[in-house]
């Protein structure tokens, strides 16, 4: 297969920077830029290098690679798991939605739903000249058609004719879909043009239960990325000035990357009654009395790609949390001859087979191109959590060499113990790297009680800031405006205390979470 | 939840339909038009009331709801794990593609590729009057983008910076996706403005290599119709007329409606060096020569939920084959009191468990707002495999009834051998269907030899004709006109056989198929 065809190591500087096979670490250098140099670059070079995705030829769109396409498939694997676990079915709604839609809510409107892409024409035609492909002037569109940047409006309308009586609620629904945000500074998976999602739309007869579904999504959000992307998450409620463009309320999943921004990694709105007024969707209660339908929607997307590859990963490459690595067990076998090769691979395949028997996904790297240690560092490169390495003396001591990614031990485990082992050490490794990026958090968040602190800090170390503020927009924007940190979240169950804002001086009950955020 | 959200039954009809709670069919009426009185009205009326699909505000676009969706989601679950058995991955490339990429191959230019959606503009603003939202004049593109009709131009663009040297291939790439294609006359399904689709995109060192892949996906194609979908096709070759817009040769397979016309289901195209050629992708062979690399794509699409529908149903509703269907088996309970029906939801729990440690999907309609003879029409519509009904005197017998959706017999089964039973009567109703299938298409599969014979078997009974063509084009065209019959395929291993075209009277080796098609 091809996830590595573009790996660019040559062969010579295979044999600069790997002559001993057995020990590569100490002396292959890395081909990514420092983190603590560059974190930017580093983040660019390390999606270049690990093949996850790629600019397309359409400015700010990106082409999801094979090996970074795996990981999202994992990851849309377990959260559709957990959304149909949630009672959730699935469903498509259009690519298109006709403008006056987007004229029917009106914060909507005024919110994120102007930069979009705009579908006009229908029809191309051969140029006359025979220089290729025109727009046929002909065809144009009575309505202009807008390529979805959030479906709401699309589906409000739909669930109008769904929805007559408190019998045909709730109404659970989900879809994966690509949708189109025109966005003028692009990155790779933080905010590309075109991006793929899911979003769930869901109605219901009170206020009560759509609160709690909102509630009960974030809940699944901040489980999806603690249990299976080993991503702490602040839990919380953003303020005005940050809800989503029709909402009441946008809660929110927070997490903190390398660099000391935030990046938000989940939304789940509570929409009241906005979007059923706007599209007119009531529904007869159990007294036959009219009501408007109450909803919410949620959302997480490929942005998740880009808060797994900032979290976890180091200067070497990508660092994977074991339950959505693509590889989870990379083989190399270290030989001098075919007949070596064909000894070695015998042990392997039992091995393979009795991996593959607990879930494991194992590839065995028999490619007789490359030394191992152009091997080792590429599957570091790709973030691979377990690395064996077997060779002949390994075989006649019955034992293997066992480097973990993520803390780069090294040790060697009898073959007798080792496929019981593995599940435990995959465990082991996401709950460290767990550990590593709530340790972090822990480090990164500080409390501040007045502005001047608030920047020093900003400035220094970055990371989550906890502060009091007087709970007004202008005072929000004001910091924004001084500063470039938002309030990332008000968390739930937030500590009641007296404090005064550090910039109003006017007094306040809590303190909220700022941040610089991606 | 709500799959059956919009079943139209009042409880009023309810009563005077089926007012014998144990034998429903006897009176229930169905409620759909016979397909002998009108088969495209019965086609739409049965998306309707099973809940399938419906069109979105966007002419010619459509709303897969869940119910529909589900059986879709089902079918990509298999085709994927098919496709990465046979050594491909899935990747992701961008929705829009730049309007010069269609001038580059010519014979795709000419092709379908005209009938596109394109975007022009990049921004939405608020009109002046407050009347709503407008298109920004301002945020025009330089350069318009069209929403994929197909892949074909953005993939090969890509390959060229992927593919250099032999060691890089092949690339067997797939892409589940959505595409559009501006329709005039659109029908749910079968044929919309947008629809969900698989594209498979590979490149290979030899043209034997490319051919290979090609013919290898064709049969998966009819495997998965035959072994999933319970649906006979014939696997052959389009004529040049047919043939797909760049492709040098098209593979398809070609089932057969219960209309008598006949619907492509899925297409292989071999394409030569033709993309290779236009997006200029060479790589170095093992003498480091420069060779155009060689491509496959092939796709099958929401089409199939059509094939689906139209080749097993009824005149009462869905037939779904079992391994597709999201319920296999639903059981209903018959009871006259709150205490009758905890009494069975105690038994039927048991039950439950077991038939999902088989893996196999279970409901318990335990609604007490519907009557047994509802329940049984509504799931008879909605084509679930199997239903079993029990009540108090089932449970003394310790017996349980069962009726297959495809024969609608009932019998009794022992609730001692029912779990055991239940693997083996789903493999019965798929092999039954497909019997059913494949005896209907036998019955309908004539051999002519001239003209006359040819428009009256077409205009009497329809189905798949076989008869000599002289192989130009001409007489394609020429009989397609007089007729709308054209050539679905030319069967692969097709026995050969002196003959004379049936229009020209010119010599002819072999027979084609020949069917109105969808």
């Amino acid at each position: 297969m091809t996830f590595f065809t573009h790996f660019s190591f040559s062969k010579e500087i295979l044999t600069i920077f790997a002559p001993d096979k057995l020990n590569p670490f100490s002396k292959m250098a890395s081909i990514l830029p420092k983190r603590s140099e560059d974190y930017s670059a580093w983040y660019n070079e390390l999606i270049k290098h690990a093949d996850m995705a790629e600019h397309s030829p359409v400015r700010g769109c990106m082409v999801i690679k094979p090996y970074g396409y795996s990981i999202w498939e994992k990851m849309q694997r377990t959260l559709d798991d957990m959304f149909k676990e949630t009672g959730h079915v699935n469903a498509y709604f259009p690519l298109f939605i006709p403008k006056s839609f987007f004229s029917r809510e009106a914060s909507h409107v005024d919110g994120f739903a102007k930069e979009c892409a705009v579908v006009t024409h229908y029809r191309l035609k051969n140029a006359e000249d025979g220089s290729g492909v025109i727009v046929d002037p002909e065809a144009k569109l009575e309505e202009e058609l807008i390529v979805r940047p959030t479906s709401e409006t699309v589906i409000w309308h739909t669930y109008k004719n769904w929805i007559k009586s408190y019998r045909d609620l709730p109404l659970l629904i989900n879809q994966w879909a690509n949708v189109v945000r025109w966005e003028m500074r692009t990155r790779l998976f933080l905010r590309t043009t075109e991006f793929l999602w899911q979003e769930g739309h869901t109605a219901h007869a009170t206020a009560q239960e759509a609160v709690e579904e909102t509630r009960k999504m974030l809940e699944v959000y901040a489980e999806f990325a603690e249990n299976t992307m080993a991503l702490p998450v602040l839990k919380g409620v953003k303020s005005a000035n940050e809800r989503f463009a029709g909402a009441v309320d946008t809660y929110c999943i927070e997490a903190l990357m390398q660099d000391g921004k935030a990046l938000q990694a989940g939304t789940s709105h509570f929409l009241g009654q906005n979007f059923a007024k706007a599209f007119d969707v009531t529904f007869a209660d159990k007294d036959n009395k009219l009501e408007y339908v109450w909803g919410t929607s949620w959302g997480v997307s490929t942005r998740l790609m880009g808060a797994l590859i900032m979290a976890h990963s180091d200067d070497d490459g990508l660092v994977l949390p074991p339950y959505l690595a693509p590889i989870q067990i990379v083989i190399v076998p270290i030989f001098r001859s075919d007949e070596e090769l064909k000894t070695i691979s015998e042990k392997v395949a039992e091995l393979t087979k009795e991996f593959k028997k607990l879930g494991l996904s194992v590839k065995f790297d028999n490619r007789d191109t490359h030394r191992p240690g152009f091997k080792f560092a590429e599957w570091e490169l790709k973030g691979v959590p377990v690395r064996l390495a077997i060779g002949m003396r390994d075989l006649q001591n019955n034992q293997i060499e066992i480097a973990r990614r993520d803390t780069k031990e090294k040790f060697t485990k009898s073959l007798d113990e080792l496929v019981a082992y593995i599940p435990q050490l995959l465990a082991d490794i996401h709950a460290n790297i767990y550990k590593k990026a709530l340790d972090f958090r822990t480090a990164n968040t500080t409390k501040v009680d007045n502005f001047d602190e608030f920047v020093s800090v900003l400035d220094s170390k970055g990371g989550f800031i906890l502060a009091h503020w007087d709970g007004t927009s202008e005072t929000e924007e004001k910091i924004k405006e001084l500063t470039k940190a938002t309030i990332r979240c008000i968390p739930l169950n937030n500590e009641q205390e007296d404090g005064k804002c550090i910039l109003s001086g006017k007094p306040s009950t809590q303190r909220v979470v700022f941040a610089r955020a991606y």
